[in-house]
């Protein structure tokens, strides 16, 4: 059980670009500021709504892209403007999170951190949080860096894993991280989740700032200082203009490869909510609705002998005959039908694009 | 060589509802009257073009259903409006075409008349030109109804076959029609082309109207007695309503089932010009031009690891990746993605639409 005196906050990482997700995810729009379901809720607004049973609205931050805080505003009237973010250029998760945790650090002591991406997917929003709050309790009684894993339902080479396993000292639920594990190929990955040994890496993570920032000052001792010294001008009129020249001069690195790997006190929390990170769009249909054929359907559509694809439109009628395993995505603009087994090279389109100067496509 | 004296006309069928090119061909505006090309040219115009080395202007006719006459028109000024016959009803080919030799045979007697259908495809044109004036020649000569074969190049098992033989009463390089050959399975295609006894269907004829309207008595007498009764008002005031009122109870039969399949002076000139009926969406991979990848590209398109596919846009961008063999159709309002091997499904979208009584997509 948690100490109701802890103050617990929640970090939600929002700065992605969403490439993956063209043409639906656009530059001046990315997928976490999108309704992928069809309930209209954002990405972004139920990343929200997952910790807002947890943690009250004024200790939930938002890190994001400066020329995203007009959409994180919209999106969410009800966060506090002082708990938005804006990172002046991305420099990937370990510098977005030893800001947040700075920030948070000063405002509130030596608080818990629930870090979550905003693009991503949950189908068990109830079991979800048990697990976060789990997570907090453990973070809070060991002094650790938690990780959030996911028991593995099938050979994923998209997602890294994970390898753990028991140890004395750790509460009950809770594990050792032996290692992280990059994208393994579909081999390694049937061994990975067969071993049981494996949980996928769902990039949540829960700590306390004093414990994180701890660690960035032991692995990345410039973007710890750089953070020290943002810290200090938070709550002053000189917060922007010190976030606006020392943000850029911290490392590109994600928070995994440049803290996780290396820490001492690990630990993970093997959660299984129907979690899924929604890199691509054919992993709609794995996890949202489908018809009985498998089809992801979001728009006017009427299919003949059709299966396992994924369709986003509009007001357009879409029409598919005979097709299997075809993503076909429908804006005012462009229009997109991309093989699923071939989905990882949407991105050679964006890049056709830039060449071509059709940035207002991007 | 033909008589030059001989009146030499054309009829061409252009009353097809063009139900498997949907959703580009619409019950308002069918593939005869669009350009599937992209030179810009309706089918319906290069039809024309195809006859009008041979035939005079004056001696073209349009058949065509009374709804689409205004089509006609428009994209044809040049033929004389007393030439385009409508069809208050649609009665098939033999109906269609008795009406076209009564009109033609009170206006010029005896005449020659080539029939092409209005919507297909011919890679060239000038070849073709050559072979109608010699089933002219031919049609003149031995007072026969001349169809023009087609040497088939693949076991294509969407067309009718001609089984054809040598006969000694026949000038060089026309044959005896020994029987039609319904569409046939993959297996009866091959046999038929591998045995060199068997040409296309193509659906082009050449006789004299004498000829043709003597077959029309002997074999579907009913409808003969209408064609007389209409050809009596032919350039009288009474003609519209007598066509109004006695073309609909023509028995609706196509010239091939109801007449050529009986005849007997019945033979065919082969041919090969590249000829295509265009009969759906894969068509166009065959018969128009296409890219390296076997691409048939019209429209805005980039393409990433996509082969023998058809994309038919307008402004929007289509962006294919790692598609094969699939048919992209995008509109104003309805976007149509069909496994080519599933395109003779499209017309259950069709229904299906029609059921959802949204005629407006039809």
């Amino acid at each position: 059980m948690r100490n109701p005196n802890q103050v617990l906050t929640a970090v939600i990482m929002a700065g992605g670009k969403g490439e993956r997700f063209w043409p639906k995810s656009r530059m001046r729009c990315p997928k976490q500021f999108l309704s992928l379901t069809d309930d209209g809720e954002t990405m972004l607004q139920k990343t929200v709504k997952r910790v807002s049973g947890l943690v009250a609205m004024e200790h939930i931050y938002i890190v994001t892209n400066a020329e995203y805080m007009q959409l994180v505003q919209e999106q969410l009237p009800e966060i506090p403007a002082g708990n938005l973010l804006a990172e002046p250029v991305p420099r990937n998760t370990a510098p977005c999170l030893a800001l947040a945790a700075a920030v948070i650090s000063k405002r509130c002591g030596n608080a818990t951190m629930i870090v979550l991406p905003a693009d991503h997917l949950i189908r068990h929003e109830g079991i979800c949080s048990d697990v976060l709050c789990r997570a907090a309790a453990a973070a809070e009684e060991t002094d650790s860096l938690v990780t959030i894993g996911i028991t593995p339902t099938y050979p994923e080479t998209g997602y890294g894993y994970i390898a753990f396993s028991r140890a004395k000292n750790l509460p009950h639920g809770v594990y050792q991280v032996d290692s992280f594990k990059e994208k393994p190929d579909i081999e390694t990955a049937r061994c990975y989740v067969n071993s049981g040994n494996y949980l996928w890496n769902s990039g949540m993570f829960v700590w306390k700032t004093d414990v994180f920032l701890t660690a960035v000052e032991q692995y990345l001792p410039e973007a710890f200082a750089i953070a020290m010294e943002i810290q200090s001008a938070c709550d002053t009129p000189d917060f922007d203009a010190v976030l606006q020249k020392r943000f850029p001069d911290m490392p590109s690195i994600s928070v995994d490869f440049g803290i996780l790997e290396d820490a001492e006190r690990l630990c993970t929390i093997p959660g299984s909510f129907g979690w899924d990170d929604v890199g691509s769009w054919p992993a709609l249909k794995r996890v949202a609705k489908t018809d009985t054929n498998g089809n992801y359907r979001d728009g006017d559509i009427i299919t003949v002998g059709t299966k396992d694809c994924v369709f986003s439109g509009r007001e357009k009628l879409i029409a598919a005959v005979g097709l299997e395993n075809i993503v076909v995505v429908d804006t005012a603009d462009a229009l997109l039908v991309c093989d699923m087994d071939a989905a990882q090279n949407i991105k050679k389109i964006t890049e056709i694009l830039r060449e071509q100067g059709r940035g207002e496509l991007l």
